[in-house]
């Protein structure tokens, strides 16, 4: 990525973002103005006619069209309503152009960089299990290799900008220097991130050759990822340190609670499991009976020890109770929803529209490598898909809509960072961290628009039914380019 | 498709089929002999030392190797074994080559073409109101719009064979002229398939806009059907014409007689629904109070009509009875499994292990658009996540392995179309429907093997690792050459 910033920016066409759990806001005919060193939007012009709202704006901002780079994805000889309602234009010698919209960057409020070359290797396992069979040797061997941490985390960044992961909360592994240099990669990527260093010193659940040898050394170790990040990134407009017990039965007290003092006192963010595994929460309640005990649960352990604020993001929330919900409400704590991890792993299904009516904000993780795929609009996918088996047990209600998915891919996953309000919507004050989605369109003769992926626009959907198309057949090949920051940080070679 | 047979070919490399339910068999330095003219494997050469071994063979087959055509896919300087496993071989300045394996190609054994342009749009519908909102009115502007639906069947026959489906089960629509088109396209792209009209007579639950005027003008369209398959592949060694009423409530019973005398009479394949969703399986019962009481079920309303055989696919079987499971497995009729739909719809989850358990021959459908998606691969990944589903309400043993979905995407779903023994596995005898997969390897600097789609291999999996991960994270990016009776019928542009 370039140390230089970027140039004002001037972005043309459709937008579309999510104004509400459960609705899309579409923008047509629209330009949205970025100032270039800050990627702050600083107008979003609607409905307007190009040659004189644009030259009005840029008066207003004192800006010269000259000096800017203006993005037009208006199909060049399109009337002004909507090119994909125009099926008649479309000429049979040429194919049809895409369909082109900018929607903001996912938010992956849950992965473990570190288990990326494991996406999709779990094969009947469940938790405890698939951690001791797959996921603490390749995480170990990490820190052993410093070629291999590189090799992995260059390929999970930049397969995760590619699938439109504008910002990621990552755990990486026990190791200092493979953690800091997960730091280093993400901001020589331009990826937004929490990069968290994972405490575990349990001697009774971690294997001696993969932990903290007590809490003195944890904190110690995650001190130091804490410095390192802040001095890699000071006003941590990209990257911030995030404090990160693996899971509490991986923590001994001690550790938990240097960990909270830690977080509180530093201000720091704080990440971590709870409640995604009946066997886990078992061993939670007789690891942690003082403080689980009383109905305080397993979330009731991370209160106990201070990691329970509204900078604390709580990946799964399969199995809580009235009362955990309740305190996680309470405390103002964020819920990652891993939707393609708990199935395939056979946690359980997360009753989001539970945790939602409860006031619990919600955001979406894909949990790699317990989820196989590093995709969020795989998660979302998921999600819808997730959200139907819990509703076929319990209420019809319960079902998520792809506004819904679509909202937690995004606002919703701005609250779990710490960033709602800055990303994950284009209004005017918020950071352009978006991405550029085409949708192929077939050809009167059935060829054409291959090049886009599997969506396939027939030209009579309504912008309703071709963003339901995108969730559930889209993949990273729509994701066209990925901006963080005005930055642009993936280009799709095509 | 070119009418000129293609000559006799050599398939070296490795190959991965399916041997039994749990089972994949991992051929490597193999060599699969196909002869031109019927596209059957002739001889399975394993562990072969190319040059002596693709000598005597071809001395035995009295074939010219001049005369034939080589697909060597082994890396032009690999050692005698698995090339995936050298990681230490990889450069840094060339992008280390993809790993490749060649598999069966994929039966979907339930897809409704004239759906697809509605892939992804089902909002929260559910079975019934689905149908009438999204589904009959797209089928019945196909029949009104013969160049609709060209455009709409050539796109769905040309994604399928890009997913590497060599042969579909089709539902097409009521129209005698539409669906004989999708016979005629299936021929000419030369995809392997099953053609049904649509009957659906049943005043009561279909539109007057779209269905049979009665039981005789359903019988007499469906002969015209039959008529131009026969006409037009008169061996059936491609496309064959199958039976289809919709399901039951969409049928008259005197139109179901018919169709079950037709059948028998003609020896013809049957495909029917069966208990996709609670709301229809209360419908049937209300509908046929004979021929569903005393146990006999919605299963029982199709054997009471002469429907029910071996030459029977019925799909989805989510809410089946005991006895219906036993008569299903008596009668030796088939089930497609449709998990992408199922979930989609709200319909259920099918209890797949239970099924196979009963001695049901079960293989994957698509369903499209009932499924989001056209792809027999996103099926199987959904077949394992919806059993977990199933396991977590029921037997941890009702979890569904990588090798069994696969298996059933193969030889089960040849089992359900009549063509056990013919495809679906790399034996001498069978046919050559296969695709050629392509993994790719990422580089040592965390780079390369971008062109062939999510799946990222690293070099230290196993054989069955890396099939795993193709299962989670492939698509049709990952199968880059398609062969049908030995045609090359789909090649990828890189």
């Amino acid at each position: 990525m370039s140390a230089t910033p970027p140039p004002n920016q001037v972005f043309i066409g459709t937008f579309i973002h999510s104004k509400a759990l459960d609705e899309l806001e579409y923008l047509h005919n629209t330009a949205i103005f970025v100032e270039g060193p800050t990627g702050t939007i600083v107008a979003v012009e609607r409905e307007c006619d190009k040659t004189r709202r644009l030259d009005e704006t840029f008066n207003r901002l004192g800006w010269s069209a000259a000096e800017c780079k203006i993005y037009d994805t208006t199909p060049p000889s399109s009337s002004s309503s909507s090119s994909a309602q125009n099926e008649s234009d479309a000429s049979l010698s040429t194919p049809p152009p895409p369909v082109r919209f900018f929607f903001p960057g996912f938010i992956d409020t849950h992965i473990h960089a570190s288990q990326y070359p494991n996406a999709g290797i779990f094969g009947k396992s469940t938790l405890l299990d698939w951690l001791n069979t797959y996921t603490f040797p390749l995480e170990a061997s990490l820190g052993r290799d410093a070629a291999k941490a590189r090799r992995v985390y260059a390929r999970c960044v930049a397969r995760t900008l590619a699938h439109g992961t504008t910002c990621a909360a990552y755990f990486a592994t026990v190791d200092v220097g493979a953690t800091n240099l997960l730091v280093d990669l993400c901001l020589a990527k331009g990826q937004r991130a929490l990069v968290g260093r994972v405490c575990m010193d349990e001697p009774a659940t971690c294997p001696a050759w993969y932990r903290d040898e007590d809490a003195a050394e944890g904190l110690e170790r995650t001190r130091e990822c804490v410095a390192h990040a802040r001095r890699a990134d000071p006003e941590g407009g990209l990257v911030r340190p995030v404090v990160t017990p693996r899971f509490a039965p991986s923590c001994t007290a001690a550790s938990m609670a240097a960990l909270g003092r830690l977080a509180r006192d530093e201000g720091l963010a704080v990440q971590t499991h709870v409640s995604e595994n009946k066997g886990e929460v078992d061993l939670v309640a007789s690891l942690f009976p003082a403080e689980s005990g009383g109905g305080a649960g397993y979330a009731g352990v991370y209160d106990a020890f201070g990691l329970l604020s509204d900078r604390t993001i709580l990946a799964h929330a399969v199995h809580l109770s009235e009362a955990e919900a309740a305190l996680i409400a309470g405390r103002g704590a964020k819920v990652s929803h891993c939707p393609c991890s708990n199935s395939a792993i056979t946690s359980g299904a997360a009753r989001v529209r539970w945790l939602l009516g409860k006031g619990v904000d919600v955001g979406l993780g894909t949990d790699v490598s317990g989820g196989y795929s590093p995709s969020v609009l795989d998660a979302a996918r998921q999600a819808a898909l997730v959200s139907r088996h819990v509703a076929m047990g319990g209420e019809e209600g319960d079902k998520l809509s792809v506004e819904e998915v679509l909202h937690l891919a995004t606002r919703g996953g701005a609250r779990c960072v710490g960033l709602d309000g800055v990303v994950g919507g284009f209004e005017v004050g918020m950071q352009w961290d978006a991405q550029l989605v085409a949708l192929g369109v077939v050809g009167e003769d059935g060829g054409g628009g291959g090049g886009e992926g599997n969506v396939d626009v027939f030209g009579w959907e309504s912008w309703e039914e071709m963003v339901a198309k995108w969730l559930f057949n889209g993949d990273d090949r729509n994701t066209t380019k990925v901006w963080v920051k005005g930055r642009l940080v993936h280009e799709r070679r095509s």
